[in-house]
């Protein structure tokens, strides 16, 4: 739908976005996106959040969606604003997060005298762009940014790219567009789902891998169903977002070694997939299969990340006749050993403490697992995983978490390799006054490495190797570099320092970094 | 030429780069690159740094070989790390650097199976490689890294990006390879210098616009001639390496903002070009134009980026008859106000102080051109530029440069706003022991983009547009997040405190920071 009065191209783009329902933008502006700022500056719908670095930027709308459910707007500068901001739009297009990436390029009459920040900006950002186009023309400013909204929901959902000539954006002569509609994902047809309850009822020995709906509040009590029903319910090793916590329901996860995933899928007649597709070996390793379904086991797929997989195993539950949803029993506080800093006693001691809504951000590596089985027990919160493989992506998530939600508490589990990535964005919860408690576990080492090392076989580690898996010599002084971005910290070493240092930050508002020393 | 004994191919690629000169890799691997790491490990030739981000890593190897005259190799990680590194090798692109940017991917048989990590590399690298190619078959590798380094003198030189399956690393089968041949700059026909010669000689007011070889010591001493003939000699804004300091010709330096250049270039009857291009603006502005050469200038290109301009010059100057190069006299050190710390009189205190062959890295931004300036009576050193606009590169630059220049002081001028995008580098400054000091100017703000702001016309800035443009609230602690990093630095905030501190960075061996807060 359009609106008559003709505005500028810049002014068209983010009216249009606002209308559409964009409320947040994660911006590093330049010279080629000052008219844009100027509109942004004039759109009271939409809160415009200073991020120091591109890559802060997009991680931040990733976590914004994550949450939201619908794109954040982020402000990118050229073709190297984009490749900042690269790695986390690729995490975010593994995690089907909607998000729109505006990019600023020269005008239109300059693209073509080579100037030294013009290269080809359609060629960088299109491998990881669901949808991409140039605004080249003022009258289309507003319908394309309309047009970039409905795109960012696929189905699947992903990243989109609308890059803006700075001609565009300052030329009046557009108006502000209203999308027509909001796609919705696909529904998995009715035979596929038929299929696959006759086949369970026949006595096949079967389990579903889920991602996507499935795994929030309302499409885990389906998921409750089928495990009731005799049908294991698995999770991908990474998802972009599980609704965890006391009184839900806890599937397993797939292991992320390939052997220990291939093992854990043995003995099966069927395996289901719904919201997501059969699962592969996150590297391939020197004999080892790169598929993780076994021999014999039989793959059917109840659709991919394109379709509501609440919706298909609801409907899955139902053609088996499952019984309706239990809460599970209460599991307790996990047990540990106080004498122990580690990721286990750091898990058990959040779950404990963290109130109901919490969001967890987890971008802990060697580390995450442990808290991930600990907090099980935990009030409940939601779990935001790093779906890419793109280490730096945690704090910048949680800086999008919590603009999101800003009434909750969001924690930001970090490997110390994974932080220095993306540690700007540190700045950005200082300013913004986020409710973020950033744990980073230290360990001066690229800790996977070290594991990685010997899986794929490369030989006896000497001197070189060491150092280039290791951040010790220096040591990382965190709280001091979290401090020096106006982020209070503190460094620990015993359960009873960690456990003092998170009920003070749980306590006082505002951003607080916490840094684990782990051996 | 193949040498017979069957390696790995990560160990084929390795040597293959050791046996052509390759001396320095700037290193964050990942699992895909494990192999490539064991065989830098058994390799004494490469010195092996690690960076903490990947955007360290290309713009170290930029500065290493803007000193170096040869590239420096990089370890990237899949599509992601090559997204972490593209701002800087987009920069390295605009500065005709040589580098090899070699970056891991899935093995070739696990491509397929699009695992979390998956992405179109050659997609993403493609359009800032001046050659790529992926090493698919292990008997292939030896010899395309030997091309790959080839490949990367150009002319013009130029980063390229040689893909590396894990599989192609680990399995056995591959040749240490050393090039044919290492390609030279093009040299500029003799007709275009006595056309040239023949119309100055006819009484054409001339200037000559300079970039590359023809800005270091030997190629000055011809411009100089030139200059002495009555062909104004003029420098691009932006260059990879001038040499400069007392008895060193100082040409003019085209300005930066378009109206200014063009100027400056008014009155003129011919415009020769020599290692570089017909100047454009940097960026568009409504109202003014792109190009920067005034009507009525006539324009000559004496040869682009892939010509020696020091031989060029040398020969025009020949075909002149100009007179041999005499000294320029002593400039004497640079007046400035003791009572006010800002980038002039950090330029005349640096100008005081510097020894001779220090490199000065500059990504200065607004604080740039004062310090330029007041540095033309140093003791003689080199002066490294941004060149394409994605600020970020200084800290890295200065990495590499002082690793390539182990006996000489590196000189960083960063921004606050440039310096926080890849602040890591300090640590790699810490963990290498390197001379490196980091002057930050801080202003508290996006600087240029408060002009860029009025120029463009953007209208009045409000509360939002304010924010978007300032790194006030938060004010970052520059020494505090530099000591967090193994970095000692201070905060200055008068002339007598830079010099001090100054003084002590020089006398101490190790990197050392300089905070200058400005207004």
């Amino acid at each position: 739908m359009g609106q008559d009065q003709p505005v500028s191209g810049a002014e068209a783009v983010i009216a249009s976005l606002a209308e559409c329902g964009v409320t947040a933008c994660f911006a590093n502006p330049g010279t080629s996106e000052m008219h844009l700022v100027g509109a942004l500056d004039r759109e009271p719908r939409i809160r415009s959040v200073l991020c120091l670095f591109e890559g802060v930027a997009t991680g931040a709308a990733d976590g914004f969606a994550r949450m939201e459910g619908s794109p954040a707007l982020t402000l990118l500068h050229l073709g190297p604003g984009y490749l900042n901001g690269g790695a986390n739009i690729h995490n975010a297009r593994r995690a089907h997060t909607p998000m729109i990436n505006l990019i600023g390029d020269h005008a239109v009459s300059h693209r073509s005298l080579d100037a030294p920040l013009a290269s080809d900006i359609a060629g960088l950002a299109g491998p990881n762009s669901r949808w991409m186009k140039s605004a080249d023309r003022v009258q289309d400013a507003g319908r394309l940014a309309a047009e970039a909204y409905v795109a960012s929901f696929g189905p699947p959902p992903g990243p989109v790219s609308l890059i803006m000539p700075a001609d565009t954006a300052w030329s009046r002569g557009s108006s502000v567009f209203r999308p027509s509609h909001r796609p919705r994902p696909a529904q998995t047809p009715d035979g596929a789902i038929e299929d696959a309850a006759r086949r369970i009822r026949n006595g096949a020995r079967a389990a579903i891998l889920v991602n996507g709906s499935a795994l929030k509040e309302e499409g885990l009590r389906a998921c409750a169903r089928l495990q009731a029903a005799g049908v294991r319910v698995i999770t991908d090793t990474f998802v972009p977002r599980q609704a965890r916590g006391a009184g839900r329901f806890a599937p397993e996860r797939l292991p992320y070694f390939a052997e220990a995933a291939i093992k854990s899928l043995e003995g099966l007649d069927l395996l289901l997939l719904a919201g997501t597709r059969a699962p592969v070996a996150f590297f391939a390793y020197p004999d080892t299969p790169g598929r993780l379904i076994p021999e014999g086991v039989s793959a059917a797929s109840l659709g991919g990340p394109e379709t509501d997989s609440a919706a298909t195993v609801a409907r899955l539950a139902e053609a088996l006749g499952a019984p309706p949803p239990v809460a599970p029993p209460a599991s307790g506080a996990p047990e540990f050993d106080a004498s122990k800093l580690n990721p286990h006693s750091v898990g058990a001691l959040l779950a404990r403490r963290i109130p109901e809504g919490t969001v967890v951000c987890d971008d802990g590596v060697t580390a995450s697992l442990p808290v991930f089985m600990a907090m099980e027990s935990a009030a409940q919160h939601d779990w935001l995983a790093l779906t890419g493989g793109a280490i730096g992506m945690g704090l910048p998530l949680a800086v999008g978490a919590s603009v999101a939600r800003p009434a909750s508490k969001v924690v930001c589990l970090s490997g110390d390799g994974a932080g220095m990535y993306t540690n700007q964005a540190l700045w950005t919860m200082a300013r913004e006054g986020l409710d973020v408690i950033s744990i980073v576990f230290v360990n001066n080492a690229y800790r996977i490495l070290n594991i990685e090392w010997a899986r794929t076989g490369a030989g006896e580690a000497g001197q070189t190797a060491h150092d280039m898996l290791s951040l010790g010599a220096p040591e990382i002084d965190w709280p001091q570099m979290a401090k020096g971005m106006g982020v209070p910290g503190v460094s620990v070493e015993t359960t009873e320092q960690f456990d003092t240092a998170l009920a003070h930050a749980l306590e006082e508002p505002g951003p607080h970094l916490i840094a684990v020393r782990i051996p």
